[in-house]
């Protein structure tokens, strides 16, 4: 049995408590919680401590010599990003959940760890999927590297569209109800916005690659724009909308974006329902595996967090970047997909036939159209499907149909993502 | 860098070749294949080999000191047995495909790993949910324990039971059809009949609970019996039949079983189509988790083989049940679920009301019913479902139900299992 590791807890809220609760009141072999700190000590919490273990000044516990791992879990950029520095420089371990810290400052932490010989756990900022991070981390040593990642990485955005979608809501609407449940915040645009998603990528590329180089920006779409009405299209034709965060081998090249996108109903990601999380892998071969997770939650995160203090505590190894190799994205341009298209036409002859003529010309092959008999708007919307084609004709191809004297709105383009499961 | 290892494969087949293939032709860093062994060396395969290099005696691999890890991908009982036994003593490492012999021989093959110190990579004989393995593993130390697991881990009869749902098949058509397509052994006994499945839970038991003690036997229960009829019924009330290995936490014992199931159409196992695999972890908190991967075939077994490889090669530990402790398992007779039942009763008024009665004296409500107006036959059947209720109970109910002289042949009874993924 390995000696027992002391650790201090700096962040005292909901999962703090969740985090404090299952060291001190239920006990974790090999683990010792020694101090908590929090600027605000007078706060009630679901669990009670001796006054002499709390502290309101984390450089206590970062220059405490007798403490092994230190959790954060206050968020946000400052003070986070100089407690994680100097614990490591102490020689100390270090387990986070703070997601945007990794995402954007991820170069120096990580490089740090690397210099210092430290370990950072940080499981928790990718709940939805961390049992599948063993094996992305292998993907550089092992056999099967990988072709394709989908993954639906925000739970708030994925219950918006679930609502919209089996509640007949509009996006204000679900987005509402989805703030009085608690599970968006009052400002939500991190996770309707896609950039949660895309820091989440952003840690996932940098593990699947095995360097901590900062991540190039890539293309990020939120949900703002879907309409009740591409989501009822989407039905019709078999697909649910979801934001997916997209990690494809093109070529030689790693290409990624966040988009809205239309998946099979009966797939592992189109029927992922609520709050949670999902991720397919596809390998070179072609071999796909899923995983769904509780995307966050006070118990899924403190759980991340004690196994990661576990895995510390017990010299387990902490999956982590360790090269400082320049990370280059290649572009989506060549990327090859189907497509959902959404045209606002004139109701009038021959429209059709200006749209497909287009098409033609891009070599694209049209898989499905719908074309309902008008109701009664003026504009007619009109939705095709496409076969397989790249990204950069599609661009084209609707460019030149929105030059159309018969098209009079900008047409709505989402992907179609399938990964065959 | 850690030296290279030398490997030996015994057992040439597919997964052979597949194994071969990647450490011969593609090559794997840290891994050097030095000898393959199979009976039968004249067969033509996927990928050549020097002469100097094949032998179809094992003896000879057993017995160099200078290979490290030796692979058995033969199958079977013996020599296997006796193959990994040696190997391990003459202080070999091994990776193995053979579930069934780890099910039936773990207990002297783990014991004699842990007393020599040798490693078992096992995740080939798992390939539908290696990548939780780690985190089951982990159950035994981390903050939270496991409540329920449910999985289908039978890509056959899972493709047999998809074709039944989605194409009308009978289930002795569907057998055919999935033996066409290579799909199912001459003899299938052994997926359909539910050993298969039994040995993976056997195998995910020991791991869960750290002991290789040999699991006591218990109740399974194979396809066979699985009818359209029953399949149609489940449909229209939005489940789909699966062969489901169930692990539960009771109380402090646990209870196993191998059962076809009612799950719920959109939940993860119940929507999970042909040879996939699948698993439901549900933990002491409620928070559930799921993996699908690749049941079987040679690609995702061969990458399960070289990941045990790879993780032995770099001094990494796998998974594996390393305690003697006796495993005795609960009683599922005080597990409470809810039932899918299927009565075959006489087209006469009253029938109803005298089954109810009988439900009504052992408390068990009533969820569902649908009795359709007979067509032909003078049996009608009445399809029931109930609200939670004790095994014990049910049990009772349908033991008098069926004395009843209206009910015309043994009532059908099938498990509703839902994890509300």
């Amino acid at each position: 049995m390995a000696e027992t590791k002391k650790i201090a807890v700096v962040g005292f809220g909901n999962i703090g408590s969740g985090v404090v609760k299952a060291l001190y009141e239920k006990g974790i072999a090999g683990l010792e919680l020694v101090k908590v700190i929090d600027i605000d000590l007078e706060k009630k919490r679901p669990v009670r401590l001796p006054k002499k273990m709390l502290s309101p000044h984390w450089q206590t516990v970062v220059n405490d010599p007798k403490i092994d791992i230190i959790v954060e879990l206050i968020g946000g950029t400052e003070p986070a990003k100089t407690i994680l520095t100097r614990a490591m420089e102490k020689g100390k371990d270090i387990v986070t959940a703070n997601k945007m810290l990794l995402a954007q400052e991820g170069q120096q932490l990580f490089s740090l760890a690397s210099a210092t010989g430290r370990k950072i756990g940080f499981r928790a900022s990718f709940v939805g999927c961390h049992s599948l991070i063993h094996e992305f981390q292998q993907a550089g040593n092992a056999a099967n590297k990988f072709r394709r990642i989908y993954a639906i990485l925000n739970g708030t955005s994925n219950y918006i569209l679930s609502t919209m979608t089996h509640d007949d809501k509009t996006f204000k609407e679900a987005l509402k109800e989805a703030q009085e449940k608690g599970l968006a915040e009052s400002d939500p645009s991190d996770d309707i916005d896609g950039t949660d998603t895309a820091n989440k990528i952003r840690i996932l590329l940098n593990l699947i690659t095995n360097t901590y180089h900062k991540v190039p920006d890539f293309q990020v779409e939120g949900i703002r724009n879907v309409t009740p009405q591409d989501i009822q299209y989407a039905g019709e034709l078999g697909y649910a909308i979801k934001l997916v965060g997209v990690i494809e081998q093109i070529g030689d090249a790693i290409a990624v974006g966040v988009h809205p996108a239309l998946m099979p109903q009966t797939s592992l990601l189109g029927s992922l329902q609520g709050a949670y999380n999902g991720t397919e892998f596809e390998d070179e071969y072609g071999v796909i595996s899923g995983l769904v997770a509780p995307g966050a939650g006070v118990y899924p995160t403190t759980d991340a967090v004690i196994k990661d203090l576990v895995d510390i505590a017990e010299g387990r190894s902490v999956p982590m970047p360790t090269s400082a190799e320049p990370l280059v994205l290649g572009s989506t341009e060549v990327a090859e997909r189907r497509y959902y298209l959404r045209f606002s036409v004139d109701n009038q002859s021959g429209v059709l036939a200006q749209i497909c003529n287009v098409f033609w010309k891009y070599n694209i092959s049209i898989a499905g159209v719908i074309q309902k008999e008008p109701v009664s708007s003026k504009f007619v919307p009109v939705v095709m499907t496409t076969y397989q084609a790249r990204e950069k004709d599609i661009q084209g191809a609707i460019r030149e149909v929105d030059k159309l004297g018969v098209v009079k709105a900008a047409t709505r383009l989402i992907r179609i993502l399938s990964a065959n499961t």
